[in-house]
């Protein structure tokens, strides 16, 4: 038997069954625990877990393979645990796409309508209209990061009539849904017509501060920022002046630095800046949570037959 | 020579040179003006206006054709010249599909995502995560009203990966884009399952309270209520008491009873509810006025070799 621990609060019945009726088939003992502090001195003899919490992996010597429910695993290859290798992390990248590309649309439209400024208009109970309004239709748009999530947000512009959708990666290689994908290092020369610039990639070493002050000086003044991938990806300071400054028209943020975002922090009061608080993967939506259980019980399979893993995070680049 | 007047503040040099080329081809003789305080006693030998303001009709006695740049004709009709059927009313039925449905689909994912009640949270500067969040993909969409802008609407949620998109009309006749549609005597029959009920009609006697206390009550308490079509076709108060004891989710609404709405009332405070000051589908899209030109444009043809003219309003139904 595979000694393992289920932690997560957010599993309906149905997911339970689903990971039981696996663990059954598969030689696993399982048990389950709604959150860390419930869990806590339980799991010491894991040798798999299903969790984000660093805690848990952390005072588990003989953990072999660990599954995260989450996408981004920062926190976790901080532990140094998954160094060496030999203790397997594997994410849930593949079961956001659906959530958080429909964030990403709905902050589109948002500031294509002026909704922070008619926010403000209504909040005085004023009736206002006719402030300029823009389209997704006719629009150009460019993402950065061309995973699950870029793809699943450039499927959904063209869908909705984008005139065009670029993205951009480390490879210049073109999944689908995309018109064209450049290396970032081209992001200057193909961003100067651009309406809305999507981030959306892991943070890691080599994604910090991507969206630097020059990459930001090198948006038109029409281009809305929409960053769902991780705060550090963005120099924030440079970005509070462009949005200021007004070089570029706006911004929503749903990842920050740091995360809470401090009631003083200056990002709270930029120009024309929607922040919402790192809800837009949350695991509110069953979607999600369901992919999540089937790349797990995907993995269990594999795991007890000796198999090659998916969705495996290398610790090196750090997704 | 056909005297006309071109009365609007939102046509750009382009537009403007459009209709002037169209004006000399067919043999118009046409001026500009920005607004109707401009235009104030130099209209009255009119014989054909573009315009939505009562008073310029009233004060044209030889008036034959008047082109509307909005969809909703109440008030143009409330003059009474368009009676007879000798005068005749153009609108621009057509030329907010765009925008409006935008409107629509982003009012739709404001509701899922609960952004009404995140901003709340951000407001405080808390960081609260994990409220339950819903999606279009799967959903069940049904919309009242099947012309130009419910058929872009019912497009966009099916692009989006609705489960379905049912419609309600007059005749239960079906356009393009609708899965199914219903004639309205059916709609507490096939609304008990819906996540967003979607209202796009005209402002008639026919349209007057169309969702009211009963068809409200038929509703199920997860769905969402978005009107961009005119105010009187809720029944406000029932809308209201459905909102404040979640009889209903949330609604989005562009249109109220009366414009501007006054600061205390009470749908400014409704539990969950959106209000925008009729902004859905101004005249701040290019696009939106491209396409009123267009159809002003086709019109001077038709008027000036005595044809058929399009997009005319019949007076009796009111659209």
């Amino acid at each position: 038997m595979i000694r393992g621990y289920v932690v997560a609060d957010f599993l309906s019945k149905q997911n339970i069954r689903t990971i039981n009726r696996t663990a059954d088939e598969y030689g696993y003992q399982l048990e389950f625990f709604a959150n860390e502090q419930e869990a806590a001195g339980h799991t010491s003899d894991a040798e798999v877990l299903y969790s984000y919490k660093a805690e848990l992996i952390e005072s588990a010597p003989g953990l072999k393979w660990c599954h995260s429910p989450f996408a981004g695993a920062e926190k976790l290859l901080a532990t140094g645990v998954f160094d060496s290798g030999e203790v397997i992390l594997t994410n849930s990248s593949g079961a956001y796409g659906r959530a958080i590309s429909e964030y990403i649309i709905m902050a589109a439209l948002m500031l294509m309508k002026q909704i922070p400024e008619y926010r403000k208009i209504t909040d005085e109970r004023r009736w206002v209209q006719e402030l300029p309004t823009r389209s997704i239709c006719g629009s150009k748009i460019a993402i950065i990061g061309t995973g699950d999530i870029g793809r699943n947000a450039a499927a959904r512009f063209s869908a909705l009539g984008a005139a065009s959708v670029i993205g951009f990666n480390r490879s210049g290689r073109k999944p689908e849904y995309f018109d064209k994908v450049y290396r970032l290092s081209e992001f200057e020369d193909r961003i100067g017509d651009i309406d809305v610039l999507v981030m959306c990639v892991p943070g890691t070493q080599e994604t910090n501060n991507l969206l630097n002050a020059d990459r930001i000086a090198a948006l038109p003044a029409k281009a809305f920022v929409i960053n769902v991938g991780r705060g550090t990806t963005i120099d924030q300071n440079a970005l509070i002046a462009a949005l200021d400054e007004e070089r570029i028209a706006g911004a929503s943020l749903d990842v920050v630095v740091p995360e809470p975002l401090p009631p003083e922090h200056p990002l709270w009061t930029a120009k024309n800046c929607i922040i919402t608080p790192h809800m837009s993967g949350d695991m509110s939506l069953p979607y999600t949570v369901d992919i999540t259980v089937d790349i797990f019980c995907e993995n269990m399979r594999r795991y007890a037959a000796g198999g090659e893993l998916i969705n495996r995070v290398d610790p090196a680049s750090g997704y």
